[in-house]
């Protein structure tokens, strides 16, 4: 349920800080049939300590069957109801590269494709163009001027760019210009709402200039544009949960979804010293903090059972030092399962632990799937844990009287 | 959860099959305190195999408490909330009796009654005529003509008949005719909205000439109608989850409700034999197959404790045909729970279990009620088992990036 609004009239003031562990993608399977799951295979004294100090369950990020993309995954885990709060395709890419959106900016996802002497598109990517030839070409079309709006262009990789128009009045009830095959022309911006008129004309401009700019470029001759999207205006994060708050992660998405409602940004280096490093470098500013471990997932994704083992054992090594900043609550979860049998995310439920003076013992006492099933957290929406940490953070009033 | 449009805009392309065996009325109660519930009590070495290999939980097919009926429960475990949609009386009654019924047919229940020499009806039920006399009473009434519409007049049993109208423009908010009690005339059909207003007439005049054609029977001389309703208008079972979706059954109700979500339907001789040579026959050409065994429910009503749990044994017997036919995923579940001691549907949790190469281990390796509290997948909603089931089929793309 967390209803946003009843929860920030719920709030209490209080001194407590919240840490929020993320394993990206730590819900697993067994390699073979009865077998352990990645997180269950781990030795992890530390993650099975606080699970028996603390309490467990297991969550699902936007719902039962439902695999959640990265976007969704940590909106739930931060409160938001993924399926009400929606990132567009466009503000997705600009999180990715890291870009800074602001209020009102309009983000969409560009291709670099190639069009024969009638205008129709022969290759919707371009051979796949290297990043470092791409980077050239959106220098070039950075340059376009299109009038009341700044533009960006950014080059994200091989033949995929974002562009962002920053400006006033921007919409984004606009049709894909990208045919989404090829022996097609790229088509014109349509608008789809009357406020979107001006916009769409501003889009088509862009388009022209480009097509004149990249004539007798080969491969990359023409762009196509799909997913705009316009930086959301959602309820505030510090404001709903009452929490000055910080995200700590290496990779620019995180950050960047952090950053969508209203969190302070922290990079942190590739390594999990630098990780836990930069976190014990903020954390005194701080009631709340995000700390994004990636290699979880990655290990998932490439379908290394062992590689997802040892990452889990490393960030087991770290707990100590995350112990010793005394956070009043502690959370360890993932965004979703990444099980490396599957090599992607799934929609299986994702284990979590709460840990803080205030959980009930329940018969759970390791951290793993299994286990979880026993827990007193029970098996939940991921919209759930922000109240949860809340209330053991002893930052809530009682409802009612 | 589990909407729909959410459903259908996630689904991704798959050979997979699903096989949902639907034991009515699966869940029970101990005979005596502290004892085997129906499902523990029987002996059911295939069961307990795919549970051991599978996954467990409970569903509630409504909600908490609320006792479902076979419609509602069949509905849920079909992925559809039960609460938004409900099937009308008059509907409900078509489906028991298998008619058939067409896009914008309006159908109704009707009471052959008895009334006195003043028009007061003196046996709302015209002393339980035998079906065999109603029959012939319907032959007469369905030879009224209406204007343009087709009349159909089928006995269900004893002194209750099915009428449904066929045409354009027919509508369903009407009043019943119906008092509800002894001592008053039956009503006139009041429209409830301006558009059923024509629609009224035509029921007015049905009854008029109805009274005219059985006036001097004894005992059946009138007729009273309630529940109009048409054939709702909903999403198809085969659009929403992207399935060629079969039901076999026995009885005419459960190939009804399946035919109303635009399921093929299979009508399967009485015996288990049958219904599983009639999956066995059809299986290869659909994705998705609806088993119903009605015998469990039956014996729940009848209060036979022990002759429910030889229903579900010998349903155990036939899961190695089952698995013989090789689906990706299998589930065994009930529509509600039909306790022996009750005598009657209850609003208990309903076991489930969810075999398929993607299953997270739990704890569960039994399936019966205490055992299912231990499995993975939790206590459920049961329109949620249907995208959990489509996930594990692998027909599910990520949601959001």
């Amino acid at each position: 349920m967390a209803d946003l609004e009843l929860i920030r009239g719920l709030l209490a003031p209080a001194d407590s800080t919240i840490l929020l562990l993320v394993l990206d993608g730590l819900g697993g399977l067994p390699a073979s049939r009865g077998g352990p799951t990645e997180l269950e295979a781990a030795s992890t004294p530390n993650l099975d300590g606080l699970a028996a100090e603390g309490v467990t369950g297991l969550h699902e990020p936007v719902g039962p069957g439902i695999i959640p993309g990265s976007g969704p995954g940590h909106l739930g885990l931060f409160g938001y109801d993924p399926l009400k709060y929606q990132i567009g395709r466009g503000v997705l890419e600009a999180l990715g590269v890291g870009f800074e959106l602001e209020t009102g900016d309009l983000a969409v996802r560009g291709n670099f494709c190639t069009v024969d002497a009638g205008g129709i598109i022969t290759d919707r990517r371009a051979g796949r163009i290297p990043t470092e030839r791409a980077k050239e070409l959106t220098e070039e079309l950075a340059g376009i001027d299109l009038p009341g709006v700044q533009v960006f262009v950014e080059p994200v990789r091989e033949h995929r760019f974002l562009l962002v128009l920053r400006g006033e009045g921007l919409h984004e009830e606009l049709a894909d210009t990208d045919p989404g095959q090829v022996g097609r022309a790229p088509l014109e911006a349509i608008a789809e709402s009357a406020e979107a008129r001006a916009t769409a004309d501003l889009i088509n401009r862009f388009v022209d200039e480009a097509r004149e700019r990249l004539v007798g470029r080969d491969p990359a001759n023409m762009i196509i544009l799909r997913g705009f999207a316009r930086r959301p205006d959602w309820p505030l994060f510090s404001d709903v949960f009452g929490l000055r708050s910080v995200a700590v992660a290496h990779y620019p998405m995180y950050r960047g979804v952090a950053r969508l409602l209203g969190m302070e940004a922290v990079e942190a280096g590739a390594s999990l010293e630098e990780l836990f490093s930069a976190l014990e470098d903020v954390w005194s500013d701080f009631d709340f903090a995000f700390v994004h471990v990636k290699e979880t997932d990655e290990a998932g994704e490439d379908g290394a059972f062992d590689r997802k083992v040892s990452a889990i054992e490393d960030v087991d090594r770290y707990i100590p030092r995350i112990l010793a900043l005394e956070p009043d609550v502690v959370m360890v979860t993932g965004d979703h399962s990444t099980p490396a049998v599957l090599r992607s995310h799934s929609w299986h439920p994702v284990p979590i632990l709460l840990r803080s003076l205030t959980a009930r013992p329940d018969s759970s006492n390791q951290f793993g799937e299994r286990d979880c099933l026993q827990g007193g957290l029970g098996l939940r929406r991921a919209e759930d844990l922000m109240p949860l940490a809340l209330a053991h953070a002893g930052r809530l009033a009682k409802f009612g009287a």
